[in-house]
């Protein structure tokens, strides 16, 4: 294999995504396997930068579309710098989100920005990962483990109903993109579902 | 009238741009009339700090491609918060570059670039200029100005060669946008060009 593996991990607020993303790079290392773990927004020196921008200050800062081109501006970013160089190297890559978090959370933000988000990452991306593993969980498990998790008090303010409609969205996004998803069942322990997770891998590598 | 003019100054450095449309400015505001001076990259507080991201920093920090989508953040942001509600007010809005700057230095930037700046621009920008003044001068005329004015010592290492190329391309966009354009002889005193400045902005408010 001359070209590493792009394994993307989406999943909402709670589901264990960020978890399971270590645990399998973790794993793969511990097999001697080259693998690099990163994130978006961000996952490169400048990306970093833009992903600051977009997140501090007030919630209406940026309009949807700014916002969706500062995002892709990153993801553009990222990819060049960090994400194409290491899957040319042969690595594998295993990114903490990529443009199906982009599509899920613009296209619930305002009605037509889907067709925008799709027409720009046409434009400025045209990349998928080999394989995207949605770690699916019920919008009330997700909440609450995100609620005692912390974070930044901002999962109160979305509540179950946003929970609920990210979840659904993120579903239909794996029916879409059928080929490229597996959907695992993440109300599980972490050992289990990272079991699945790297079943769903080991499969694509074998076929690579 | 209910809905203001809007007009971009556009030229090579050196030219005189700046100072012609804040002279525009100033003689309209000394008339009563409404209008508004603002510029890019910038013209609006989360513009500026776009512009700040983009212009600091190495200046291979940034592709190509990723400083086109953070211009057109940023212009995207100014459109909103500055330019449209000022024009929507009825207010003149004069604007120090617009879009043809884009168009012209990442057009010769990379080959097929252009391209993408067009595509980017009708798919989240959408908006032209009512009147684009080109102040013309020549290349060497331009660099000895840039130079004496100071600024950040890059002119030099631009070259009269690149000045040639920058003035083709704006005088090429003058053709391509024919309607919109006026292009106006920069190589004499600033008060012989603002004049006819003020007979070109005057002929289309009179029109509009």
């Amino acid at each position: 294999m001359t070209h590493g593996l792009f394994v993307s991990f989406e999943g909402i607020d709670g589901s264990g995504k960020s978890t399971q993303a270590r645990m399998l790079h973790d794993h793969l290392a511990s097999e001697g396997h080259e693998a690099i773990l990163t994130r978006e927004p961000g996952g490169s020196p400048g990306a970093e930068e833009i992903r600051a921008l977009v997140l501090n200050g007030a919630p209406d800062r940026w309009s949807p579309e700014t916002e969706l081109l500062l995002f892709t501006a990153a993801r553009r970013d990222h990819l060049e710098r960090t994400v194409r160089p290491a899957l040319e190297a042969g690595r594998t890559v295993i990114c903490d989100r990529f443009a199906d978090s982009t599509r899920m959370y613009q296209g619930l933000r305002g009605p037509g920005l889907r067709a925008s988000v799709d027409a720009l990452h046409d434009l400025m991306i045209a990349q998928e990962p080999d394989l995207t593993i949605l770690i699916d969980i019920d919008a009330e498990t997700g909440l609450a483990r995100a609620i005692e998790r912390g974070g930044e008090g901002r999962f109160e303010a979305f509540g179950g109903e946003m929970q609920q409609r990210m979840r659904d969205g993120f579903l239909a996004l794996a029916k879409e993109f059928a080929g490229r998803f597996a959907v695992i069942d993440g109300a599980r322990a972490p050992d289990a579902v990272a079991a699945d997770v790297r079943a769903a891998v080991m499969a694509r590598l074998g076929a690579a």
